[in-house]
């Protein structure tokens, strides 16, 4: 069913209210999820607002912290999530960063113990609007297996990339799987198959199973190259937010655990760098005009098509399924 | 033919230093192309020498200098490489990091103007083995076609990660196209076909002739995610290093222009983060041991086949062109 954002933006950020989250805090964690439905990825959007409301009734999640970061060095900050909401505690994180980044022109935040923080090109874009480069890695349960291997042993472990350009900033967003584990659950709630290659069973054999494939694992994107670059996020939020490592790590798709993995925010100043945003929008101009393979498909620049998306679905509303609004409905009547 | 590498090191050194280079720099450039050459990758190897040589003699590159920067912000400096040689200029500034490194935790360095840098995993091994995590950018010719374009508009790209990790860091170095143009280079010195899928030719259709590949584009590795990367790259060290896009890059394929393409170099003290080390190699060991697709092959980590070949060349010799070998003996003696 067809449903206005405005519509559901109130429903969401009243339940998150319910719960305890400030006026601010519900803003925000709703803007995240309707962000993601807008920009087509429903994976990331309103389905896991009622995960997200169970785990702060059971208390694994809790609405009022928005986190507490100490400066390990002058461009190091160490953060405890405190298990606050993510986009909450990654929001808060960004603005420490930033008011050091006169003095410094490079800052990381390593942040353990936050919830999940949702489609990491939210926070990329927002720092490029704002004239800052802002690189987010993030780890995950075990999901993924090696290269060459069978067992789910890696996170999906996003990274994205935001560079101002102008009015269309690069905004690069990508799980090192082959397709989110969010991508596949919506397989399974939709009941439709997964294509081959996107994971394999239980027993390592490939399947078009959803279901089978949440109990086995997804491939890594771009075989050796994917994994190594997959292995390198796990390894670096690891060794930064001394989060757990993917066997070990709980509480992002369950209401049963914390959350125990990790997140990184790199931000850089870009006018502390020798070189020139409109000569690299420019480049991007270049880039989309150049020949394409297919004439009816122009060359895009990551961020084109979540743009494109968004200003359509603004206007015609977001679809979601009606048992999830339902199931929506039904909690704030609860 | 086989030789051993002693004789292909004092080969090298000397024909480095009678170009001006100081001993300690012949020593560095001549290391970084033969570490190549043991860990199997001669694309990066001695193949480089001869039109290394003659930028020296053309004025193109300064085997003197070893580049200059200036601290922009306490975590980001801005090096002029001054046309020296790529591992001289690169190593200088990660001395030059390391000394803040204790201040500040992470810092940044990015370098216009510096020679070809060669195979990436040299330096962020390096800075692996002396328990500090790095990261590696550079970009180069326009080599490499957009995701559903044909005309070559980005660099290859390479991006290199090391991380602690006891006896056997982790490490990552791969280019953001499906192969480096300089293995192309090589299956075109071999006079072999290369591979289905690696580049198009100058009218953007499908080739196995390498000749025809180096007049046409390469195909970034893994669809849209690793260009998408791989644009990352190109933005992020022109955005920050002040060095030319792609399309007006030159001086690391000819002997006929400076270089102006650009570096980045991002080094991390791990003891600022929370993590722990050994949790690092632990784990990597339990990917190493878990189950694989093809039992003959098991699962490996990052850096854990260049480490292999390296044993076994050090103990062979090394495998070079005979043509190539007689060309750098006549030089020698020229």
């Amino acid at each position: 069913m067809k449903l206005p954002a405005d519509r559901l933006r109130k429903l969401a950020t009243a339940l998150l209210e319910s719960r305890g989250a400030s006026a601010e805090s519900a803003r925000l964690q709703t803007d995240l999820l309707l962000e993601a439905e807008l920009r087509g990825l429903p994976s990331h959007g309103l389905q896991r607002l009622p995960l997200l409301l169970s785990r702060l009734d059971q208390g694994l999640a809790d609405a009022r912290t928005r986190g507490t970061g100490t400066w390990q060095r002058r461009a190091f900050l160490s953060v405890d999530g405190e298990h606050g909401l993510g986009p909450v505690v990654l929001m808060n994180v960004m603005r420490i960063l930033r008011n050091n980044l006169k003095e410094t022109g490079f800052a990381v935040a390593a942040i353990r113990n936050a919830n999940h923080i949702g489609m990491l090109a939210y926070y990329v874009e927002a720092a490029a609007r704002d004239g800052l480069i802002a690189i987010v890695m993030s780890t995950s349960e075990a999901l993924v297996h090696p290269f060459g291997g069978t067992r789910a042993m890696l996170g999906t472990n996003p990274i994205a990339i935001g560079i101002p350009a102008g009015d269309a900033p690069f905004v690069l967003d990508l799980a090192t799987s082959v397709v989110s584990m969010g991508k596949i659950n919506n397989h399974a709630m939709r009941g439709i198959p997964i294509p081959v290659g996107w994971a394999v069973d239980a027993d390592g054999r490939q399947t078009v199973d959803p279901q089978a494939a949440m109990r086995g694992a997804i491939a890594p994107f771009g075989d050796a190259k994917g994994y190594g670059l997959g292995l390198a996020v796990e390894l670096l939020v690891a060794a930064l937010a001394g989060s757990d490592l993917a066997p070990d790590v709980r509480g992002t798709l369950d209401d049963t655990h914390a959350a125990n993995k990790g997140d990184l925010l790199i931000l850089i100043d870009p006018s502390a760098g020798m070189g020139s945003i409109p000569a690299l929008a420019a480049y991007l101009d270049r880039l989309r005009l150049s020949p394409p393979l297919d004439p009816a498909r122009p060359v895009a620049i990551p961020g084109d098509g979540a743009r494109a998306r968004r200003a359509a679905s603004s206007q015609a509303g977001i679809e979601l399924p009606q048992s999830l609004f339902e199931h929506l409905i039904a909690l704030e009547a609860a």
